[in-house]
């Protein structure tokens, strides 16, 4: 468990040409960068420079694997055998710590990014498998899963297998009675006001309640917190939130 | 410099469902398998299979990166940059190390696959480009280049960055008098009688000279040789070279 | 409706250097040719070798498009939205075509591969997905499914979209009483003694019931019947059901 | 040959979630769409939606076919056989005809992207095999080509195949004596003030003589003009030079 709820952003997500997300104005505010591994995103170039740049802002690189999709952007659930994805997890971690260790750095957590992660968070086979790769590479990685209500499943298999877990919650999405995100066809997912996202990044950090869907509490107990800087506005929510949070630390 | 001559074989060219060379019969027989890294061929799976197949043989893994372009196996020279072959070799000397290290290995070596290995030896550039990315990953990483008559130039570049060169040589292929393997399109280009290429073995690893393709003498320093086994002839010839050169060590 | 009992089969799955399928030796006795479009195998200059070789032999090319996964060869299921679905098949249709009309060829049909052939199957929205850009394409184009007991579902759809449909069938598998497949995982779900096969063709092309997971009886009603060319055995029984339809027809 | 001297820009090349280009609004102000292919940017939805926004504003639909780099953007030379390059022309032209038939239309003329334009301007075999592609597929199709001071070589070899050639200017580069682009890394080789750039295109669509950069006279002979749309400032020099050539229009 993290002292201080940690501030999580995806990175490295241009490829080749193609620019995409402002790394540069997120990466001095975050202290986790998500970085893509070249099977939804990114490109031995583009983890270079995003390794470098999180370097000069000691910020610690996570690695971010996909199933293989890069026209999809790896948001499409595929398929794939448990056995496939433990060897997709190593291959992936595997390629950003080449570059990692080309920059004196290392791979500091796993993060499986958009449809696995889904897939790992709704289906145990996927976990378990996910799990395995981080077992078979460095059991002392630690893996990056989604804070619900009830999160007893995954640290289940976590403590099974020995690994560490990294909870995560979300400022500017509204959550369900059971914690999960509220779907983004539904009115109301997702939060546009700078003070209820501040106000839901205190409340996450204090381990305070906030308000389900359906009305009721929900206690999220998480270690990081993931931001998004894909444009002006975007960055702005992110130093809000990263002023809120370094003054409940320096206030405790 | 090696104590003998080892046997180094391209191994895990399978891809998906395509299946590509014979890895179960050849790898008992040799010492080094230069393993594909999923950009001319192979896949975390093949990957996977491939390095449990190399441990449970005691042969030592060597990454084979190539330029990206599976289509055309990494033989067609491509215009990268000096700075994109850097980080494309660090991209997949780095994945293949993540499967490795789930198998408690390590990648024992680098040699540059196809079209990237030939740009290597005509352009010092690329060979540069090469030799930093061993630097800033492994600087004991040895570098697999061909033995030529004149070794000088790659020699000198290795010594300005610290990396070891293994140079290798081939059994099965003519030579022209400056040491370059003679056009595959030209008569008398490759070998095909066990006896021809069992003698070449021999003198290669004697350091005695072949008669290079203008009748002139040529002396190939080599610390490996290449073998292919594609098919039961090539196994054979694989076993056979394998027996010449333990009946020399245990001679010598 | 055709005549007769067509016979296809799955071609052009080559790709690069990857050789795959012995489709000289099968093109001479089918009807008509699945030609992977580069999706999940092939590229263009396998298409255009398969294309030519199909032209020699009078067959007809049909399409064979698949989902975006090469290195899962097309048969892991993806969650593609019903417009990529659209578009996916309007390219390979295309490419294909492009092909072909260079060598004074048309496409004649289509038949989706693998796992989008089987989400087609299953999910309407899919299989509405892959009709629209039939009708877009051509109208004209058959659409080949699978020959099922209860086949109103396809052909209500394929009414409405004025799309016909080939109905395809298969002499070397078992079916259940829905006239579904026996997974391959259970006992006696695929046919391997030619008798057999033999005989399941016989059945399918004179409408006859065949004897179902069950025990019920089962009529499929078939256009075609799918054939697989990957060794000498599967060839021999490619040409005894030739021979055995043949002799059908020539009787009849 | 053209009566006026139409625009012509690359679309259609963002890919996945990665948009690159202002398509919307280049697309009203030219006469004829380069649209990617799927080898070095595009996808099926990105063409889908690029035919019917030139479908909208009745622009000619023109294949730009590229090396297979997705992540090179097809700028990097690739040593392609001439076979592989009349087969990748002729697989990318089909799939685009395929999305241009979804929506009633057809594909108007090929321009060769990146690399392989490049190739195919300086050696006579590329553009041979590309010719070859345009003869199997419809020899009716314009094959865009630089204009340079001396175009007989590629005209001659037009003739010889009965290929049309639709000759293309820059207004916002500098020329050699030769009617080459002057390389981008030397001083002056880009025009930025938008007089100069709209004062260059009325001289080439006039037929007076630019000043090449050695000071000696240069007239182009060209049929089309390059225009691109990155940025704001890129898209007033498109709508300036496209006030410029209607004025030299209803003038004339």
């Amino acid at each position: 468990m993290m002292k201080t709820l940690l501030l999580n952003a995806d990175m490295g997500e241009s490829f080749g040409p193609w620019v995409m997300g402002l790394d540069h104005e997120v990466m001095p505010h975050v202290d986790l960068a998500n970085v893509a591994c070249g099977f939804h995103a990114s490109d031995p170039d583009v983890i270079r420079m995003t390794v470098r740049l999180a370097k000069r802002h000691g910020v610690t690189v996570g690695a971010h694997p996909a199933y293989p999709d890069m026209v999809g952007f790896g948001r499409r659930s595929m398929a794939c055998s448990a056995e496939e994805v433990e060897n997709l997890v190593l291959y992936q971690v595997g390629a950003l710590a080449g570059v990692c260790r080309a920059e004196g750095l290392e791979v500091g957590y796993v993060k499986p990014h958009g449809a696995l992660y889904n897939d790992m968070m709704r289906d145990p086979e996927i976990l378990d498998a996910v799990m395995r790769a981080l077992v078979a590479y460095d059991v002392q990685l630690p893996l990056m899963v989604m804070a619900t209500r009830d999160t007893r499943p995954p640290r289940e298999l976590a403590e099974r297998h020995g690994v560490t877990l990294w909870f995560e919650a979300f400022a500017d999405r509204a959550y369900d009675a059971e914690g999960r995100l509220v779907s983004r066809r539904e009115l109301g997912a997702v939060h546009h006001e700078p003070e209820v996202i501040v106000d839901q990044a205190q409340r996450i950090a204090r381990g305070e309640p906030l308000t389900a869907s359906d009305g009721s509490e929900l206690v999220l107990a998480a270690d990081t917190l993931c931001v998004h800087g894909d444009n002006p506005e975007s960055i702005a929510a992110i130093k809000a939130i990263r002023e809120a949070l370094d003054g409940l630390a320096s206030a405790s």
